[in-house]
C-alpha cells in the first residue's frame, strides 16, 4: 500500500540508492504489516540547492548525505508502530549504504484503504460488492 | 481541486505522456465532479532504476509502462465515487496512449476545502467573511 | 515540520528559485508558528510539458511562471491561519522574486504530529516513554 516518494542530493552510486529504497522497504514491512511484494518507491536526486535542509534543525546535525523519505500509506497504524517503523529505517540504513541516524528524515502523509487502485482500475481494499462487478 | 503528480519511467513520446495526462483530467471530470478547467498536474520521468514497482503484488502483472497516478484532492468523496474515479482512469488510459489495465496505479491523498489557493494568496473555496477581505 | 514541495517550470535563475523558496518557508515561519529552522524543501524545474496548469481557472489568469506549492505539515491549523498562510506567500513572492498574485497556487496536505521524524529515527513530536527509549 505504501507509495514512498525518497529524495536525496545528486551524486551517489546506484548501489547506494538502491540499498536506502531496498532498506526503507524492508522496514515497512518489518514493523507496518506491508506485504513483501507491495513496493511502490520513486526515487529523486536533485541538484545541490534544490534539496533544501536545515542542518541543525532539532538539535540534529544534517549533511549533504540527508535523505527525505515520505511514505504516503493508510492512517490505521498507532503512534507506537510509527516509532518502530522510524527506528528500524534508521537501522536498517545505517548499516546500509551507511548513512548517519542524522541524515534519515521520514514524514508520513495518510490516506484510507479506499484511497488505493493497484491496476486494473479496482479499489483491491475495498471489499464490497460494487468493487467486485 | 485536484493537484495530481504523475511518475513514469522515462522513454515515451509526448504524445503518450500527454495523453496519460489528458486522461487522468477527464476522468476526473467525469467522476469526480471537477470544473473542466481545474487542471493542475505535475508529470515526472524516471530513470529505470528510479521508478520501482513490484511486477506482480496483488496478482496484477506490471510491466515498465506502469504509471503512478497520485491525486491529491479534498476528502469529501464516496467510496463509490472513488471506485468510479479508478475505473474511468483505466478506461481512458487504455483507449489512449493504449496502456494495459494493470500497468495503472493510483493513490489518492486526501486534504481539506481550506487546503487550497488557487492564487491571490486567496483560499477561494472558503465561504466567510475573512476571506472575502 | 513542514515538507514543502515546490513544482515550476524550467528557465528560472537559482536567484529566482531560492527567492521562492526562501519567501515560502519565510511566509510559514511568520503565519504558521514553524520554527525559523525547520525548514525542509523540495524545489523541482520541470519542461515546459510536463508541469500543466489551466491558465484561467477561477478566472485567475496564470503564466508560465506559475508556481506550485504543497505544504506536507500537521493538520491543527484552523482556517483563519491557512488564509494567513497563503496571503504571506504571495506578499513574500510578490515582493521577491516578483511573481504575480495570480501565478502562486498553494495546497496543503495534512498528516499529524506522530508523522514526523527529523532524524535519529525518533518521532521527536511525541512527547511518551516509548518515544524516550
Amino acid at each position: 500500500m505504501p507509495l514512498v516518494r525518497i529524495d536525496l542530493i545528486k551524486g551517489k552510486s546506484a548501489d547506494h540508492v538502491r540499498a536506502i529504497a531496498d532498506g526503507v522497504h524492508q522496514a515497512l514491512v518489518e514493523t507496518f504489516s506491508v506485504p513483501v511484494d507491495d513496493r511502490f518507491q520513486v526515487v529523486t536526486q536533485h541538484e545541490r540547492g534544490s534539496l533544501i535542509y536545515d542542518a541543525n534543525y532539532m538539535g540534529i546535525r544534517r549533511t549533504d548525505d540527508v535523505v527525505f523519505i515520505q511514505v504516503l500509506a493508510s492512517s490505521w497504524r498507532d503512534t507506537a508502530t510509527k516509532q518502530r517503523l522510524y527506528r528500524r529505517i534508521v537501522e536498517r540504513l545505517t548499516e546500509r549504504p551507511g548513512l548517519r541516524p542524522e541524515d534519515v528524515l521520514i514524514a508520513l502523509s495518510p490516506n484510507d484503504r479506499p484511497d488505493w487502485s493497484f491496476g486494473n482500475g479496482v479499489a483491491q481494499y475495498v471489499k464490497d460488492a460494487a468493487n467486485a462487478v
